[in-house]
C-alpha cells in the first residue's frame, strides 16, 4: 500500500468529542493535514443499537474517503467497539485506526494490575475494551462502568463544580473504596473531566491520556507505511448540523478555535 | 374536511418522551387508535439546528400519513417551536396539533399572573412559549430558562436524588428566591420530574400538566371535525432505532408497557 504522504488523516466522531483526539494529532504531527468530519446531526451514537451505528460509521467514512485521505481514524468509542471491522471492510485500501486498541497501548504501557474503563452504554454493553484488555495481559483486573450522563455535561461545558461531583458519585463511588491502578477514560468526551476526575479518585489512580496515545499510534502507522507529511498542517472540521454554540463546544474539545468549519451532507 | 373517524391519531416525537403526551390522550379517550413514532434513531432534536429540526419532522410526518391518520400531534416541544408551520404545509389535509398551544392553554387556565417556561436550549432559544403567552395574555409576566440536562437524565431513569437536585439548583436556583406562580415544563420529558420539581420549588408554585392539556385540546378538535372515534382503541409504537434498554424506557414515560414496538423506516 503506498498512498502519497501529502494526504489528509481523515478523522471521525459522532460529534465533536472526537476533536480531543485531533487536538492530540495535531499537537504530535504539526506537519499533518486533518479533515475532522462530526456528525452533529445524529449525536450521540453511544445509545443507539449496533446496526445503526454500522450505518452512520460507513457513512462518514465514505465522506471522508473522497477527501483521499491516507489513514482513517474512529475516534469515536461507539464506533470502535461496534463498527471497526465494517469499517476495514468497507475502505480495504486505507488503514483503519480505532480508539479501543490505543486505549488499551496506554493501558499496558502504564504498567497498572488492575485498570477500570469508563464509557457509554453502548462502549461499556460491547465489552470490546475488557475483551481488548484481557487478550493484551491476561492477568490484569479489569472492570467497567458506563457513565452515560458525562456525555451531556461535557456538551453543556459544566465540567466541574458539585453537580458533576454528584454525577461521578453516582457512577463512580466503589472506585474510592478500592481504586484500581488505573483509570481508561473510554469515551473521547472524557478528557474535559479529567481535573473533576482527578479531584474526585484517590491520587493513587493514574488517569490514562488515550487521546495522546491515538495520536502516537497514528504517528507509528505513518512511519511504517512511509506516509509522513512534510508540509504545513492544518485541520478542516466538518460538521452534519451546525446549531448555534456549537462553535464554543469546538473550541472546548479542541483546546482552541477551529480554522474553518464547514457543513457536510453525508 | 371529513375524515374516517376510526382512523387513527398520529402522533410523534425526537424520542420516548412523546409516550407521556401518548399516555395522556390514551387515558382521555380510550376509544382512540394511536400510531406513535419515536424517532430514537437521531433523539435529542432540541439540540439540533431549525432546519435539521424541520426536516427531521417532515420525514416522521411522512411516515405517519401513510397510515391514513385523522390527526397529527407533533408531541415534541423542539418541533413545535420551529417545524409547526412547515408542518402544516406538508400536510394540508390533517388537522396538526403542537404542545406549545396545549402548554400555553394550561397557562392561561391556571389563572397564573407569572409563569417560568423551562425546556431544552432550542425550545428556549426559539422563544416560541414566550411569544405565545404573550400574545395569549400580554399581561402575564413570562421568563424562560433552558434545562438540557434534564433529557438526558430522564432517559437514564434519574429522576430523584441528590444528582437531580444539584442540575434542578444549577438552573432553578433564581426561582426558589422569586417563585413564579406557574413552572410549565415545556418539554415532554419533564413530567417524570414532577416529584424533584415539587421537593426543589415552593408550594406556591404551581407545576402545570401540560400533557394532560395537549390530550385535552386532541379531545376539542375531534369534536369539532367530527371524528371521535366508537370502536376499541389502542397504541401502536413504532421506532426509528431500537437500543437496548428501549422497551424500559418506554414504560418509564408511557406509565405501562407498549402494546407493541415495531421498527420503522423514514
Amino acid at each position: 500500500m503506498t498512498r502519497d504522504p501529502a494526504a489528509p488523516i481523515g478523522i471521525f466522531d459522532s460529534g465533536l468529542g472526537g476533536l480531543t483526539v485531533a487536538a492530540a494529532v495535531r499537537k504530535l504531527l504539526p506537519s499533518e493535514q486533518i479533515v475532522y468530519l462530526g456528525d452533529t446531526a445524529r449525536v450521540p451514537y453511544g445509545t443507539r443499537s449496533p446496526e445503526t451505528v454500522q450505518r452512520f460509521a460507513l457513512e462518514n467514512a465514505r465522506f471522508l474517503r473522497k477527501h483521499n485521505i491516507k489513514l482513517l481514524v474512529a475516534a469515536c468509542n461507539t464506533v470502535s467497539s461496534v463498527a471497526l471491522e465494517t469499517l476495514r471492510q468497507a475502505v480495504p485500501e486505507i488503514p483503519v485506526i480505532g480508539v479501543i486498541h490505543s486505549g488499551v497501548r496506554a493501558a499496558i504501557r502504564s504498567n497498572a494490575r488492575s485498570v477500570t474503563v469508563i464509557g457509554t452504554r453502548g462502549t461499556i454493553r460491547s465489552g470490546a475494551y475488557e475483551r481488548a484488555l484481557k487478550e493484551a495481559d491476561p492477568g490484569l483486573q479489569v472492570n467497567a462502568i458506563a457513565c452515560p450522563l458525562l456525555v451531556p455535561l461535557a456538551e453543556e461545558g459544566i465540567l466541574t463544580g458539585p453537580a458533576v461531583k454528584e454525577i461521578l458519585h453516582l457512577y463512580l463511588a466503589p472506585l474510592r473504596e478500592t481504586p484500581p491502578d488505573a483509570l481508561l477514560p473510554g469515551c473521547t468526551h472524557y478528557p474535559l473531566f479529567r481535573a473533576a476526575l482527578q479531584e474526585y479518585l484517590p491520587a493513587c489512580t493514574q488517569i490514562l491520556d488515550c487521546a495522546g496515545a491515538c495520536a502516537g499510534e497514528v504517528q507509528e502507522l505513518l512511519a511504517e507505511h512511509g506516509m509522513p507529511a512534510h508540509g504545513t498542517g492544518g485541520l478542516r472540521c466538518y460538521v452534519t448540523d451546525s446549531p448555534p454554540g456549537f462553535e464554543e463546544q469546538a473550541r472546548r474539545f479542541l483546546g482552541y478555535a477551529p480554522e474553518s468549519v464547514e457543513p457536510a451532507t453525508l
